[in-house]
């Protein structure tokens, strides 16, 4: 079989470049927050740390958030003192961190409350972990808002049937779909009154929003990095408060039996050092800027809600989820766009097209019943444009 | 807090550059067989995938390892060809693929067996999974082989005392202290008729030297690819042979019960997709070059086997492990070098310091008693040029 891979054959992997313009328009909702910044000098640190171990030079105590050459040891620190929480660890990922975070506080065929908005790395991690999942309910279309005033009542309801609270409360604070973003007082204060762990997942808002998981009233938090903190792939950050550190980031206690080893130095939900070499200094390398970006904040919702208002006045388009909206995710029902498509030759596809040859990139190939987009770290003219080239797309066909 | 990150304090995130030499020899165990190719195409090709959801432009079914553009579907059949095994995920480490094995193989209390010349990820994988880990004994020094001659008498001492059969053997190929190259023919043949899974921990073979899964008798195989197959981290490999593969990539099978939402085309232990953006594409890019340089595993083992004996010729140096051995992972006995650090004002640190004076990098600072590195990938002269300096510091103490 390895005769297969022939000169030729490996010609696909060579030479590989990104199949996109440089110069498109970017709307893509899960690449707006994760694109590095316009930085040569960030580059240049990725470019420096590239090879495997890159970042385990000068390690002295076998703990990747212990290095202190590059300072990977602030870093840790800074990045928790950047969300208010107590403790922060890199991963490769926010899933990862969602995953350890339900792993390490419940046992198999515990429940756990997740608000039914969430991303599907939250069912997949409880699935994992084997635990079963009661959903916080939303209101349906158009606003799609969670309706907390149940949460109680669900408590209540889980401790009759099973004999046992639930293990935590699960809240997606920005949901990846709407772009809704939610109001965590009166979770927060259900989760304290009844000593549950509230974990709050940021993927969506950590690295876009000043954000105190304090204030949110969090126990634990998660984020995407690639997704919202201008970090190259695969990156999460894990954030605890106490007492939950002590079980989230409890040691390793095994003994070897016969080799008499131990790796007390080692951290079992992230199974030793979670994020060497490149990725964590491409994180390093962005922090400045996304310390810098978030207090531009109030811009981005700016941008956000005159979009969503611009693209509403072209007509049979609308806005779903909050209003004003509170995030630059933006979900619109088109039906604009979905009658061209009933007539158009290239049917659902038109839409892309259409976009991709006035370079504006980022929307679902084949929908136009629903499109989904990021205004994110777009200029006020280029979404100005967009709205253009929306309208002169409506008004051709 | 926020104010702390002043302009001036963070500063020491801004344009961080590695801080060694790049026309220094680094003999750095874990580092050797993770350097990126010597080829700007390959550099190239990261940075064009730096931003973080950067492979995701054209994802039609929502699976990582079905994107066709860049050619991630192609990459992860042609990694299990590489490998021969039946099937591959990436993984962000070789230690997510261990979890995600034993995970999916075992339940809490279930016993393994594992060679004691296991990584310490293994361990805590196994301890993450809440299993038990019954160790293969080794034979101590000089050799440091382990004793497949028990293996029949631990699983069916462990039949006896837990009633069941272990749920796996879990043999690391080629160990990470010794470089101790594992013959897997007695302990496969053993798996086999016992019917237990066998998993191979390729992370220091894998991607260094030809590997067949099928005649190495494998079910499982994991593998590092910021160790061993000169990729940037975090990035690891799970090879899967049938039946096993409908376990360990086993697809989510739960439906919110009141989204109605389903996740059928995510897999339950990789948490869905495991490795969006530049390290799948660093691998990518690598591995044309990787299926050549396992071409030339012979002359690694020639440089490794010259550089042990021309050690052991300076005399009070001794390398352990096999002989003559069979991998670049050395370790030594030096009581040549011990001895000067008990009358050097640096003490343990002068071997490091002289060597870094010379332009040699990667012996663990301090460390006299034993010193342990790689020969992989270095020209003959580079090596010829070490062993010159290591007898230079020796004659002039």
């Amino acid at each position: 079989m390895m005769n297969k891979f022939t000169k030729g054959y490996l010609q696909k992997y060579r030479n590989i470049s990104r199949d996109i313009e440089e110069n498109y328009i970017n709307l893509h909702p899960i690449q707006a927050g994760g694109r590095i910044p316009n930085d040569p000098k960030v580059l240049q640190t990725i470019i420096d740390f590239i090879d495997g171990y890159s970042t385990c030079d000068f390690c002295l105590t076998g703990k990747l958030n212990e290095i202190s050459t590059p300072p990977i040891c602030d870093l840790h620190e800074d990045l928790a003192i950047f969300c208010d929480m107590d403790s922060a660890r890199l991963t490769p990922g926010c899933r990862q961190a969602q995953f350890s975070t339900i792993h390490a506080l419940t046992s198999p065929n515990d429940t756990i409350i997740v608000d039914s908005l969430a991303h599907y790395t939250t069912y997949i991690s409880a699935e994992r972990a084997g635990v079963n999942i009661v959903e916080i309910p939303h209101n349906g279309g158009p606003l799609y808002e969670l309706n907390f005033d149940i949460v109680s009542d669900l408590i209540q309801k889980i401790k009759n049937n099973t004999g046992k609270k639930p293990k935590l409360l699960f809240l997606t604070h920005v949901d990846y779909n709407y772009g809704n973003l939610n109001d965590t007082k009166e979770i927060s204060k259900i989760a304290h009154e009844n000593d549950i762990p509230l974990v709050i997942n940021g993927a969506y808002s950590i690295g876009r929003m000043p954000i105190s998981g304090k204030k949110l009233g969090a126990d634990v938090m998660t984020a995407s990095l690639h997704k919202s903190f201008a970090s190259p792939a695969p990156s999460g950050l894990l954030l605890v408060n106490e007492p939950y550190d002590k079980i989230i980031f409890k040691s390793s206690e095994i003994q070897s039996e016969w080799s008499k080893r131990t790796f007390h130095n080692k951290e079992i939900e992230l199974l030793g050092c979670t994020l060497p070499g490149v990725i964590t200094m491409g994180i390093m390398a962005a922090f400045p800027h996304v310390i810098n970006r978030v207090k531009k904040w109030d811009d981005e919702v700016k941008k956000a809600q005159f979009f969503s208002k611009a693209m509403e006045n072209l007509g049979e388009i609308y806005q779903m989820g909050q209003k004003p909206h509170q995030h630059d995710i933006l979900k619109f029902e088109t039906p604009a766009f979905q009658k061209i498509s009933d007539k158009h030759p290239r049917k659902g596809f038109f839409l892309y097209e259409e976009l991709k040859r006035n370079k504006i990139w980022g929307i679902q190939p084949g929908l136009t019943k629903t499109i989904k987009l990021s205004t994110y770290g777009q200029s006020w003219d280029n979404l100005k444009y967009c709205i253009e080239i929306f309208s002169k797309i409506i008004n051709s066909f």
